[in-house]
């Protein structure tokens, strides 16, 4: 059932070597001497460590990007054994967990020399970041260092991993193959009377089945006359006649991910969620159109919420309508009309946009596609023009 | 296949509230005015709020606990519509993502009265824990309340979040049933020359199959004689006679997660490998026995270390042997020399001895028990008491 056309995993090191080169000329345009990165997807995109083990949160993971040469590793011993693998050579490691110092002293010791000079040094302070460590140790970490200055690195890291290498559009668009490939076979397997839960359940089954690595991110709902709410886990309410049916998925395939939905109606579509399909559809179209290099997130958003104002002038609550994908589900940037993020080519993107219908109804769309030199290619098989209706 | 005596979803408001006004009552004993938090599984703890979408990292998500009364919520717009099914009355949204003020404000509204009296609210800032928001933001908000003071509340949420209830019990139980019966699989779809990718792949469809609604943690390794590393993601190395293939799975059921592992030997099985085998085992026995309300983590981990030493007097490079287990894949306490926590009945622990043999190789064995009275209550079906060979 696999598809065997799967792209090599991971990367060669030349492509390690020159994210870290690209972060360097930035941070010497910033003036900073390093930047220190504890967060799954910085800490892979530098190195190529690759684990599930991120799941547990007992343990903290740290990567320090010096202004030359390799980034230095400071992590737990258990990830010593994959991390010797990387193309990095300085590797420090600690017995984790270990609540009373869980790899500060070893910081401390990395960053001591800087903070003799009064060097700065750039952290994830920014939109959509988190401090992946206790914050008490953070704490400490400062007062062990008083005159080393941070700054806020965000926008440097940011803007790398937003334009992706000719080896991240392959990893996502197979990884887009395989979630078109398990969307269509979604009305072979449901039927009225099936349970929602059990819908997932074979969704995940095939999605893995065709190719997915896993299908970590799977939500969506079905009522009468269309849904509610987008974020839910799966009720185990059966499919009914006149239900409309979304499901939205990441899947992932050696730690890239698809992230989009597709709505079918059970037995028969009423007139509303025909309309509410069709102008999200052309919402879709005219978001690809718009996704060129020059135009902005903003004019994207706009080029979508001018359609969607056809039956829905509200702008929606969901915040925006559609955002960057690679490592993770979401990432920079935001279409929206906050964020004037200039398009270039390889910025692989969601085009998502929704809109309030009926009585409390909602309706989204998703595809994903590389912004190209002219026209984006599209990695997903693109949704049918009218909504589906599943019988039988 | 999907087995249906599953429990059933959620739990009652009762649990909610008696969660709360266990918090509030040592709360009230730290002089406490608040905790507030920002991390998936204490936001799920307190008001029941489960969705996949924390996958996204793009919105933060805050719930206050007061001093009295039910948790507040401040949330993003795309969460109101779950969050207002569940027994908390006051929530209070924004439309996110919104970089220039995602939810600093509303917070900043919430607090200033706790702020004017000088009041003293919980974080958690200690171990295993994060900052599941913009560090800038924090600061922000800190800076915006210079009266508030801000205390550890690492223990207090921990401590509580250790004693199962019997309805986090349940889903425990059933997960880890599902976690044995997709390990008693394995050897029937396993043979030389499948390649360990799509061993995982297998095993993570037969677990879904069987009732899991995903396995999002699957590591493992094979290699001749045994493996070196319990953390990576699978090759595409094809079994091969006089491995040693180790899976180890998170599969979730409901928000509730399985941890353990299974090790089997490819065709033959030399007699290092075995001796390992047979040493955690025994140590694992010896795990399971002191399991017992009054003994610490220490005393748990000195038993099983006491077997280990048999052929590796090292203590390991893994940190510790075991853990707790439940909204997430590995909870306080830690089975460690450092953790003098005392066990009660209802808290629920991974068994997970480790060590080091032959050239380079490790092992790993693992169960999942509640302590209980007297002796603990096994929720894995215990792994077969000597190395199992598959053969043809």
């Amino acid at each position: 059932m696999h598809n065997s056309s799967a792209p090599e995993r991971g990367f060669d090191t030349a492509e390690f070597s020159a994210r870290t080169k690209n972060a360097q000329a930035q941070m010497a345009a910033a003036d900073l001497a390093g930047i220190l990165l504890m967060t799954e997807q910085e800490v892979r995109y530098f190195t190529g460590f690759h684990t599930l083990f991120w799941q547990s949160p007992t343990r903290p993971w740290f990567v320090f990007v010096p202004a030359t040469g390799k980034p230095i590793a400071v992590i737990p011993e258990i990830g010593a054994e994959l991390m010797r693998r990387s193309w990095l050579e300085d590797i420090r490691t600690w017995s984790a967990p270990a609540p009373e110092d869980d790899g500060v002293s070893l910081l401390t010791e990395l960053l001591a020399p800087l903070a003799q000079e009064g060097a700065r040094i750039g952290v994830l302070k920014g939109h959509e970041t988190l401090l992946r460590m206790p914050l008490g140790d953070w704490e400490r970490l400062m007062a062990a260092l008083p005159r080393l200055e941070t700054a806020d690195a965000t926008g440097i890291v940011q803007r790398l991993r937003m334009v992706k290498s000719s080896a991240e559009i392959e990893k996502l668009g197979y990884i887009c193959g395989v979630g078109s490939a398990a969307f269509a076979r979604v009305p072979e397997f449901i039927s009225e009377g099936m349970p929602l839960e059990e819908v997932f359940r074979e969704f995940r089954r095939t999605a893995i089945g065709l190719g997915a690595d896993d299908a970590p991110y799977l939500v969506g709902a079905a009522d009468r006359g269309g849904y509610a709410d987008v974020i839910s886990p799966p009720s185990r309410r059966p499919l009914q006649a006149g239900d409309v049916l979304m499901l939205d998925t990441g899947c992932t395939w050696d730690g890239y991910f698809c992230d989009f939905d597709r709505n079918w109606a059970i037995g028969f579509a009423d007139d509303k969620a025909r309309r509410a399909y069709d102008v999200l559809w052309r919402a879709t179209e005219a978001g690809i159109e718009a996704a060129r290099p020059g135009n902005t997130c903003r004019d994207l958003f706009m080029a979508m919420s001018g359609v969607i104002s056809e039956i829905d002038k509200s702008g929606g609550d969901i915040g925006r309508l559609g955002h960057g994908l690679g490592m993770q589900l979401t990432e920079q940037p935001s279409h929206a009309a906050f964020d004037e993020t200039v398009l270039t080519e390889d910025m692989v993107l969601t085009i998502e946009p929704s809109l309030s219908y009926g009585d409390g109804l909602m309706m989204v769309h998703e595809e994903n596609l590389v912004v190209g030199a002219g026209d984006a290619r599209l990695l997903t098989d693109r949704a049918v023009p009218e909504l589906p209706v599943v019988t039988g």
